[in-house]
């Protein structure tokens, strides 16, 4: 699959597409990342891509044609099956969100930044919107940057041991249960004694229950 | 304030700490950023800071002792308000919890990596979990970074305008009113004509009228 990324500043995302599972995911062909400069598809001679709202608020706002040329040039490329605008106020993402955008083949994440962008880019460019929560943030691009880690880990391949992503929390509807790893004690601090048992079926129930306990208690609205 | 993260992929979030609005709170004197390495506080001679779990299940899992080594250190060197744990099933981050945060005087935040981090961990030495949403990713890394976002933002001078900040989404418990720039027409597409009008209480009036239906449209939930 291929993400395209639109922002003014790729400088704040650029490491975190390239490190870890991300980078290893282009090296191994599953995904390539396009990370555009909103500033370079301005017609302005200074380059500005931004001006004072309509009406007189405070803030700044991302203007309609840099947006618009931007995305035209992107579309003359390849078909996209989504613009994807990241605000507050749009679709909330989860997992199930990540599962599905897993399997398209181009998408475009346009990063909101300043006071907001000019609303007729959302209704008239942007094919669906989407949030990480109910918190502002300085602007999309670490939302874009999370989207596309949430995205292309599900990807089959991408970690390197598929069942990893399969015993995640919320693939299943439970939160994962507790683990552990050497040293069996520490500090006085111990692994629970049946995971040291070597008893294949007692360990796997007892992670269910701590899968199911921790669920009821810290998240129960998953269980209904 | 201050805010300590330890992770073991700081070059992946090194680029979203020092753009912008981080960039220039720092600058500012508002926040000092402290990216730490967990590698540098192993014993390891390798380095390494993952081990198998015990129980035989798939993934790697940080290991208890250099975080606890990272955390003693900086607790060293001053006194820590919170110690945040990013993972899935912590307490969901939201506006106030970012608000909350950034009255605080020093965080740290440790970002999970791998299958997980030993449960001791969250147990002994975490004072705090947050869930940036019902989602997996690779890395807390992301987490911490858009938490310092959110965070730093509301920070009194963080932003030039102080009145952007309060009138974003969710700080009045409403959704932002729909913004717009230059051109007033693009492409046959117009702006709303009472934000050219110049007639103040008109517009604000409209704003107020479009931030209700927004929010009654899209996030009901939020106005009960």
């Amino acid at each position: 699959m291929r993400i395209d990324i639109i922002t003014v500043l790729p400088e704040m995302i650029e490491g975190a597409l390239h490190t870890s599972i991300l980078k290893r995911a282009q090296e191994k062909g599953l995904v390539e990342f396009g990370l555009h400069n909103l500033r370079d598809y301005t017609l302005d001679k200074h380059k500005r891509i931004d001006d004072y709202p309509f009406g007189g608020e405070a803030g700044m706002v991302m203007q309609i044609e840099p947006i618009d040329r931007a995305i035209s040039f992107l579309k003359s490329q390849r078909q996209y099956d989504e613009v994807i605008f990241t605000t507050p106020d749009g679709e909330q993402f989860t997992q199930s969100v990540a599962n599905e955008l897993s399997l398209k083949q181009n998408l475009i994440i346009l990063c909101g930044h300043y006071k907001g962008i000019d609303y007729r880019v959302r209704e008239h460019l942007i094919t669906r919107e989407i949030s990480i929560g109910d918190f502002v943030l300085t602007g999309g691009e670490l939302v874009a940057a999370m989207i596309a880690d949430a995205v292309v880990r599900v990807i089959p391949g991408a970690i390197s041991d598929e069942q990893s992503a399969l015993s995640d929390s919320f693939q299943d509807g439970l939160l994962a249960p507790p683990v552990y790893t050497r040293p069996a004690e520490y500090k006085g601090w111990k692994v629970p004694e049946v995971l040291l048992s070597g008893h294949e079926r007692k360990i796997a129930e007892w992670r269910h229950e701590q899968a199911v306990e921790r669920t009821k208690r810290l998240r129960p609205d998953l269980m209904k």
